[in-house]
């Protein structure tokens, strides 16, 4: 698996996955009838917001991660991230990968540290996937998130310094 | 002092204290440089997302609020709101009947809650106000406010459910 920039060329094979998961409405708080050109304006912002995607050996798009400023002005130095990876591509450690590449992006940028914003708690892989990759949880917002199956679930606020 | 829904021709009285709060860096955490169309096009949103000013027995604006569904999708039934008070106007009780306006607009749109996102832990007049008016410290988020003053500061998720 490789990880690189992604461009707007490589978009024709996010929006499939990352529309399967934003509809799916489990895990972002995004409208599940979520558009593709309102997905494309999301998903791959102007800088200071880098989008990177990472493949497989034979150049298949396995899951994407969008990073950049958490807040503007005196909040613009700690970073956050979003990350889809494409549920047939589930279990191959792409989550992870992603995950520590974002680390290492945003120490390269000076970021002094990364926040999410809104991690549901029923997504408990992601959860322990943030927790092994040194996120604490700063507190939970109780019911903030409407789950399709579970109902009213909260929504943590994860972070980790960067030293 | 009463509250009324804001329109564009309340923008030009608005703007002054917009820009000294913003400018002043200490407790919101936007650009302090700021322009005017940039804070208006923020400030004045459209709906679902609704702007009201408090005004004193002569018509002078004293303060306003921004509220708004604080995510979209299956978070969208949790408010936000942002709070500006005139520096002149302060310690007249603005901010609080703004507060209270603001709990009583999320009820009467059917939010289930009300989340403030990064309210500046150095700002302890505001954090006060809102334990006053039953919102709890979710979490803080640590140093993740630059302030002019203090230096890196944390940012409170505070929250109260509508019941």
């Amino acid at each position: 698996m490789l990880i690189r920039e992604a461009t707007g060329e490589d978009w024709p094979a996010i929006w499939p996955f990352l529309h399967e998961i934003v509809a799916a409405g489990e895990t972002y708080a995004l409208p599940r009838d979520l558009g593709e050109q309102a997905a494309r304006e999301l998903w791959l912002p102007a800088p200071p917001w880098c989008t990177a995607v990472i493949v497989n050996d034979f150049g298949d798009i396995l899951g994407s991660v969008k990073m950049g400023p958490n807040r503007e002005g005196p909040g613009s130095h700690i970073a956050t991230a979003s990350f889809m990876v494409a549920p047939a591509s589930a279990g191959q450690g792409a989550g992870r990968a992603l995950g520590t590449h974002m680390l290492s992006w945003a120490r390269t940028e000076g970021y002094r540290g990364v926040q999410f914003n809104a991690v549901v708690e029923t997504n408990t892989r992601a959860v322990a996937l943030w927790k092994s990759l040194g996120f604490t949880v700063i507190g939970t917002v109780p019911e903030a998130f409407h789950h399709p199956v579970h109902g009213y679930v909260g929504l943590h606020v994860m972070h980790q310094p960067i030293s």
